[in-house]
């Protein structure tokens, strides 16, 4: 089989390299462009350590030469997303994007979480939300993959089981998330210098995080109705990896073996979801460097505290992105992730 | 005016280092003895760098010479408070128990909670709450200052003006709380072990902490009904430090500038709370080392987030027993804090 | 071609989890048995999250198996490769020992650095010193590797061309190292609680390191004269890697060229060694779960300061012993490394 | 008692923060004025939750307010104390420096370490150089005090007892030294933001730092010939402290009792220096926070390794500068200090 020829736009962010090591070590795709403005002229070898003589060359090089190949990544910002996106989308290559740039469906709200006004409506259309686990078969056809954000990733496969399965109150839900700083991007600003992060914790964006509406947007589709809940984000103190703490009120009568029996069934046969015993068996440092999440809940007579752990680089970006390219080329789904 | 002369039982522990550290620094105190089983023998200053060359005794003589002074600090494990209060109460000296054992007013929650039936209810009855913000008056006036728990404090600090001005739901409380690793005490277990602790965050005790009960008893009596709340702790890969985010549903109508002034009316003339303008803006480091709770909120059309931040071992614990010491002794609130 | 089949002896500790690691993703092996007293019954997949359904098995058992596999590593307590080593060896089955045991050629060593009287000194002859990159053609034939401990291979790695070039005093050695914590192996001691290690820094068997006479006797190997060298390792607060600074005089009239050449010449064509510019470039994290070596040494007219960085677990231990594995069996040198 | 008046230019960096909390915190010492360009019209306590409605000024202010005060701290960069001490000295106000400018009597030496050419020669002449604990009777009659680089103390303080009493080999020394983050000020670059910073530890100047001078003639100076030392200095991922270790050759016949008894002889009666047994009981944790040097010696045949460890704001900075206002002034060595 020929393998399936990767671009990749934005390849020197954090999610950009995580994708360049996935490609260079999946047996059935073959990396044929990157693009760095910032390593423009230098080889990913020297830059990353991985091996490949491969050379990042300009965005506007990149957009040509993605004629040329079956995928291309766009690990961008949102502003430039929009931007390549209705250029890259006629050529017929498939697209995973992997900023925010279209995973909002309801338009009208872009002004105020990504401050700017869309461009694209068709696009938004047309584009797939790559939540794998919740939206397989619709990933498997999809041309072009709006994947998740990494909290948004977190949050919804912690409470899709629990409000597909209707064991919770939709209205009820509060949202607690913690993640690494790498989740901000590469930084040179002193709020991002280790003087500031080291022995800090702190909130941020509470009430207007981008990833609240995305959230919003996945649980009612799942919940068939409005799930209007609390998210808050907070900043830890490492590297990589979130850990996200979702409460809800149990709809009456509901069992923590019924809790249990959600989870089984959404995720008993997912090959990068693993669930354990309780909310406290999750940890963060077991997902770092995984393509897994590890999920588990814990209930009272009242309330299930749903934990979920991923790798934002990882099942939040990168990782996520790449189980979407294989469902989308028909390859296994987990392959050059294990 | 006399120093107050004071002993400290169980001052080998992080919170009893911390207690001497502030005694000795106290203008108006004197420390008269320093009790430690693992310390023994050895003096303050070889062992933590303190100024002060007293030795560590055995508890036992602590007990002994607890009759000569004015005020003794516990801060030993439950186990040992329920042994050692009703041992010291008789003789007349003001004791500050830093301990869970005399926190809770139902007995019956003792052994869920703390693993012990309770063996001197009456002295329950009689110790005083010593959440100072909140109960003043009483502390004035008490022989037996029961300290509250670190995580309790920083709840209950972040919801009691909420809850008093009746701006939130009673029933819709839920708070996510993360501490860095002192608050668990001296650890020697691979569980505390550098290797496990580090780049990990994640989440004990879920819905089953002993400071829940706590957090509860104090929220309901000052709202004057029950306020059955959902209590997540998680540990930090830090040393010092506890945030504490509180999400609750507004009543209707409520604004923002009502719930600021809720919490200027609360605190505002409060030397050791410091209010800022959000959420986002309470930052743990901000506390650590510092005697201060920081409290800022941040509210929508439907939810309040409050988020406070103290350090755990002073105001969630030394700071707090030393500003309920200046209280029941008629000394300036802050001495030896600032 | 038949996969080499694997047996891992101590699979629980830190380098003992990495074998595995590598051994399960090497296309040309198979793990036969992994033995642990610690994890016993349980299965690989349960422990580690790696894909292996294996389950861990007694160090009696692994003795009995031995004889049925092709190589056998030993992640294994010296004590424990001392009595171990003697047992496995007359089966045939190649040997590859992370322990000490097996390293010191003078037995008059043993007493002072690991607390015992040798009793196997036939095998200490037999053994191969399996610094990879030095000693490459004898790990070839070798039935029994003695491989390297982490901070000699980083300390001989960065002083070997400077020695074999004659371009140093041999008598003007210096290093100092900083290694991370995974390399004190799996602790459950206050010593290494995060309370103890978190924002400190400190050295440890100043003078008298076992890894002093290791280094020693691989440089006098190396420069045909006894190298008396100072060697002060530091424990650092992060997980993994060593940095190890070595610092010596310059023989009269050798040149900052003369040393880039000797590095060159040394490690050009070397696969997991790569060399920066200068003693600047060299950074922890940049080898931090690889299994590369990076050297870099800047001079000035009198002295040259020698950078060597590794991850501990793997070229320091795992990898190394993957790399000389790969050797003995006639592998390619970096399969399931890169 | 007249309180000494104060005045602080530079008040927002790191060391500026802490002198301003040292003198607030001084019995005898009264805050005058503190500039800042980075906070100026903010007040002390809005800015470090220290209790002072100071409000910060410009440095022209801050010249101009000099003139009314006893002391002025510079916590300025070089190129500004190079600038403003010309202009404060005449006004008679006794002066603590705490750059480079003026620490470096060889004036041609600041072209190649500060990139500038001296351009107050007499000034340099006037200065006195404050390593307190060596230089201590010039200190007390010091007009401009140049207060010693952070490495620096602790470099010299962990030798020159061993150089004095003719103990070690003044050719023979080696320094490797590790500094945490603080150290290289406020930054705002990607160099120094928490993704890079943590979980690495790497060399920086290798060869050519700025404080390698200043240690050389420091102990050039105690030991009365020629120290042309190696020095190698390491970023350290945590916020305070510097941990230095010193590498010499001992003198033939150089006992470990003489060289403890050098230490003790030295330092057995300075307020600010602990000795320990030995190098690996030094550890950075101990001196964070305090304004204490502790120092041990480890020894054998031919070697001695002296450790020295302080906090670089504290005894490598802010808490020097104030232990020199001290003396300057006629108080206590220690007043505002422990």
């Amino acid at each position: 089989m020929q393998p399936v020829r990767v671009g990749i736009i934005g390849a020197s962010g954090y999610s950009g390299i995580e994708l360049t090591r996935l490609v260079l070590r999946h047996l059935g795709a073959s990396l044929r462009f990157v693009t760095s403005d910032r390593w423009g002229g230098d080889t990913i070898a020297r830059r990353t350590g991985l091996r490949s003589e491969l050379t990042y060359v300009p965005v506007e090089q990149g957009v040509e030469l993605a004629g040329g190949v079956d995928v291309v990544f766009l690990a961008t910002p949102a502003e430039s997303s929009l931007e390549l996106v209705p250029r890259l989308y006629p050529l017929g290559v498939k697209l995973v994007d992997l900023s925010g740039s279209f995973r909002l469906r309801d338009l009208s709200q872009y002004p105020a979480y990504y401050r700017f006004t869309h461009s694209a409506p068709a696009l938004v259309e047309a584009a797939v939300y790559g939540l794998t686990e919740l939206f397989r078969d619709e990933v498997r056809g999809a041309r072009l993959i709006s994947n998740p954000g990494c909290f948004a990733t977190a949050a919804a496969l912690s409470l899709a089981p629990l409000l597909q399965g209707g064991l919770i109150d939709p209205s009820s839900v509060v949202i607690s998330a913690a993640s690494g700083v790498s989740g901000a991007g590469r930084k040179a600003t002193e709020d991002f210098s280790f003087m500031e992060i080291d022995g800090d914790f702190r909130a941020y964006r509470t009430l207007n995080h981008q990833h609240l509406p995305e959230i919003r947007q996945t649980l009612s589709r799942v919940a068939k109705v409005s799930v209007p809940l609390v998210f808050t984000p907070h900043l830890l103190p490492l590297k990589r990896g979130i850990l996200n703490t979702s409460v809800a009120r149990l709809q009456p009568g509901v069992t923590a073996a019924q809790v249990s029996a959600a989870f089984e069934r959404a995720y008993g046969q997912e090959a990068l979801v693993r669930l354990v015993a309780g909310a406290d068996q999750v940890r963060l440092a077991d997902v770092v460097n995984t393509p897994y999440a590890v999920i588990g809940a814990t209930v009272d007579q009242t309330h299930v505290v749903a934990i979920s752990a991923i790798d934002n680089l990882l099942k939040g970006a990168a990782g996520q992105a790449m189980q979407n390219l294989n469902l989308m080329c028909g390859l296994s789904e987990t392959e050059g992730l294990l």
